[in-house]
């Protein structure tokens, strides 16, 4: 028998921190829309709800945008069922399409939040970089023709690192308080064919990584010198910052929290998001 | 003004080399099928025939299953077009559909030819190994929840290297003249939850990795032992092979041609699929 969901019995209610993996192709970003397309957040709150025999409500530690992908995002939710984690993980993915997947959960305390708990965020970006597309390494990542090259790359991207204004990187949509985060590491490596961009924050506005990416892509090409990556930033104008790069190569790939919430490490990252990183 | 294909004029009719990927989870095939199914030869044959302004006909080194992928497929064919080698590729490319791609284009003799001229073939098989499915490491490999031991995979992959009647490991719609085939390596290696399986022989009978790969994880799971690749070898019986693995993790990696044919080398293959192999 499932324990049922009663908001009057608190005592029944426990919090669980769920890892989840997911390919935003089909969806409308992680977050729910008023317009009820399809999202990751409503997908992943359907097959939990399910599991659960009651409404689950989640948080997660980043909200991806529409197209963009996921390797360990962190969610939490609240619910009066009791379930071992496995069973929670194989009764969530039997009714989860295959391209998004939970990969451990967690008992937690009331006091984590999968949001607000988070101290740092980091997201991959992912570049196949030849001169003819790859049918083989196309799905989930960004195709650029012109070479790129990673020392300039590298070096317009130290310009980003440390705490900034970074209201050129900022989309107009952008719903955060303040314009000002702190990028603690920004690089950018190549292995063969394919260019990684790896960023760490302790958070992030609204497609920052797409257009820290794009200005790296510009520098990196030889379209701008790397004293431009600078510049953009300084001008705190996004009408100066260039073209906001595609979703598809976008990776959510890491929250971090103290070390006493003992949360599952991310799982090692797909070799083609440079394993070597982690 | 193209040149116009006739075949009484000879002089006009050049051989081209193509180096070929893709991903052949919508296709029957590389084969054209009499039912007119998509196959990567008749949707590549038109590609090309748009390009050339005349029918073309494809001939490739090793002709993958229904679900199988390529990253270095070689194919040829003879035309009375006349294009630079770059402009093949563009064209062509422009013509297929985004899971077919033409990487390379290399004028040949007409003593070049593609399955007759290969002195041997490479494939790899792909496997994600762990409990829980992955989201993201889905598409092009296959699922294995059962935890692989690849020290006696390894064991029992090297009892199949050599000339041996691989009459046991041959599907019985396979149309090769002899089972006798010579397997100069079959490699095993893990990459944190990946596990590769490389193989290269002169020729390859039909299903013939997929099922060498269908005993080695029964053996890596630990449900029969390193000995009974050995004893399935020798029974020469496809009844005791066991299964035939899942079509979706296996890529034709390489055909190898004399030296003095001078094809461009395979692109370095994917992370995902041991790049360290290469």
């Amino acid at each position: 028998m499932n324990e049922i969901f009663d908001p009057e019995q608190p005592d029944y209610i426990h919090r669980l921190a769920v890892g989840v993996e997911y390919m935003g192709g089909r969806y409308s970003g992680w977050q729910a829309q008023a317009s009820g397309t399809p999202t990751v957040q409503t997908t992943l709150e359907t097959a939990l709800g399910q599991v659960a025999d009651h409404p689950v409500r989640l948080y997660c530690a980043g909200r991806t945008d529409a197209g963009v992908h996921a390797t360990a995002q962190v969610v939490h939710f609240d619910t009066a069922a009791q379930r071992s984690p496995y069973g929670w993980i194989l009764g969530t993915n039997t009714h989860l399409p295959k391209d998004i997947s939970v990969q451990w959960v967690k008992p937690m305390d009331h006091n984590f939040h999968a949001r607000f708990m988070a101290r740092a965020r980091r997201y991959r970006y992912v570049i196949y970089n030849h001169t003819i597309p790859s049918a083989v390494l196309r799905e989930g990542m960004t195709w650029e023709k012109r070479p790129l090259a990673v020392e300039r790359m590298q070096a317009a991207a130290n310009l980003l690192v440390g705490e900034h204004d970074f209201s050129a990187f900022r989309a107009a949509a952008c719903q955060a308080h303040s314009p000002i985060k702190t990028v603690y590491h920004c690089r950018v490596v190549r292995q063969g064919r394919m260019v990684v961009i790896d960023v760490r924050a302790n958070a992030f506005l609204h497609h920052m990584v797409r257009n820290f990416a794009g200005v790296l892509m510009t520098i990196g090409c030889g379209d701008a010198p790397v004293q431009w990556a600078a510049d953009v930033l300084s001008g705190r104008s996004r009408r100066e910052g260039g073209v906001t790069a595609r979703p598809d190569g976008l990776y959510f790939v890491g929250a971090e929290y103290d070390n006493a919430f003992r949360l599952p490490q991310p799982a090692v990252g797909p070799a083609f998001l440079g394993e070597h990183l982690w």
